[in-house]
């Protein structure tokens, strides 16, 4: 199978490596890698994973058209605000009847509806596991595994940079020591406000909403109080009496519609959303037949949000 | 789609109700039910959920020659020290081209490897996902959402009596006021030693580890150490150092072959394996690819149980 990648930081060479190493049981080729600094590469045969780069393509459509992909992976970094230009690069592959495989989760936050619709009318699939927790089933299992179920919302501790100013706030160090930490651990945004205020987890809070309720929401409808006014004072007086500070989204169907939140949630030592500490992650479901389930990562790296679009890659090649 | 029914208890009844509601969508009937003390009933048209039962066939082959079934259920109470006559009833099925679901972790923790092998051979599906965790996403989850992943080990905190017994230890009440209670939330085996010695963790341990990991084990392979020594003095100085005790299974692939034990582990209270309380279970399973990742399923009850029947039927309906 011929695959394309748009994009190619961390996330693309993990990616890359996991495909190389899995060549013999899965023989997935990528025969075309664009990136925003180093120009195009194509190959037949197969890339290495550290490929010469020529001079791009002009536009992502003759990248497309010249790699004559399969499968494209729409792995830029994200873009907030408005899921652009992923959004674009996802709609010039499906109108070259290409499937499509993303980890960027804005296009699952501001136009996953329309994206869904249009994948739909070109005959090609649309899959995009490791947008909202690293690559760990959410999706995949409430599609395959969940048959006949409706998730009337969602509980999710899905941002990893503010454990880390909490957990830095609580040593009595400042919010700034703990966002640089977070830096050199490699897991906060260029701009940690995205983190601190919330941004991310509201972006994530959407896209799960969009894809499992059918919500048709953007970041911007998620109500957002961050971590941001947050002191060391504040969390060793919680921890005297047991209690933590944890950013949780919620959602749930209301008869007015469906209310999306993230909010900074103090919280009992013990609550499960409390002990999900550092770089994991939990999503609980809540749902008509299941009850509560959920989903639980514990310190994923990139290299699971690699394995997310490896196990999405092998669902699509399942498919067809 | 044509249903029977080994055993007909609150699972039974359940996943009947469960088959009702969802009708309109999912058209299954069940053609044939057969319990221990009321005797069996069949209708071509479907059963009612309360039917009116006749003289039992003399065997249960003679029951599913007449049910004329596409897939059994064995659901019939746990025999814990065999898994039989379970077995039976399973290899009778697969010997009649039915395909089997079960709810019961006897012969997936005493024969798993013989009856995968069966299965196949017969040109049958044989599904099991409510056997260890109340139906929460497990094997289907490994099977179909986690391609090319090996499963390393896995941990796993997976009866609710001896958490319920704790909990009274904890609030210094003795361990037969917790079992009393547990028995009154119908969460307890007839035999409540088969909870507190950690035999019911045992089997799913043996069940898990013998489809996960191809491990060829039983519940007696399994090192075992329960709550039974457990006392309201020795919960009491543990939570005064913020810690708790948790029957634990634990698997792990060595050198030297598969390690399995059941133990009474003493931990932090803040500790993601203490953090799920009551009926509540968590499984973490520890991968090459992925990391360590898991499911957790907060406070289920019997309907979920149904509901794991169900998605195991809807699996094999899509994979016919």
């Amino acid at each position: 199978m011929r695959l394309a990648l748009i994009g190619y930081g961390h996330v693309g060479r993990a990616f890359a490596r996991l495909l190389e190493n899995k060549h013999a049981a899965y023989p997935f080729r990528i025969v075309g890698i664009r990136t925003g600094r180093h120009g195009s590469a194509h190959s037949e045969r197969g890339l290495p994973l550290e490929p010469e780069f020529g001079p791009s393509e002009a536009t992502v459509e003759e990248f497309l058209d010249r790699s004559r992909a399969e499968v494209v992976f729409e792995i830029t970094p994200l873009e907030p605000a408005s899921g652009e230009p992923a959004i674009a690069h996802i709609r010039a592959a499906f109108a070259r009847g290409m499937h499509v495989v993303t980890a960027n989760k804005g296009p699952i936050a501001h136009a996953y509806a329309a994206l869904r619709d249009e994948a739909r009318n070109a005959g090609v699939l649309f899959r995009f596991e490791s947008t909202c927790m690293d690559g760990a089933p959410v999706f995949n299992l409430v599609r395959d595994n969940l048959p006949g179920v409706e998730i009337l919302g969602f509980t999710g501790v899905l941002n990893s940079t503010s454990k880390i100013v909490v957990e830095a706030l609580r040593q009595g160090r400042g919010m700034e020591e703990g966002i640089e930490e977070a830096r050199r651990m490699g897991i906060a945004e260029a701009d940690a406000s995205y983190d601190i205020d919330g941004w991310d987890s509201a972006a994530k809070t959407a896209a799960l909403a969009n894809v499992l309720m059918d919500a048709r929401v953007t970041p911007m409808d998620v109500e957002r109080r961050g971590i941001g006014r947050l002191t060391p004072e504040r969390v060793a007086e919680l921890a005297a009496t047991r209690k933590t500070v944890c950013l949780v989204s919620r959602a749930r169907r209301t008869a007015s519609g469906i209310k999306l939140r993230v909010r900074a949630e103090v919280l009992e030592e013990t609550d499960i959303l409390a002990a999900v500490r550092g770089t994991s992650n939990l999503l609980l479901f809540h749902t008509d037949l299941m009850g509560t389930l959920g989903t639980v990562s514990l310190s994923p790296t990139v290299g699971q949000t690699a394995y997310g679009l490896f196990s999405d890659l092998v669902d699509i090649a399942r498919a067809l």
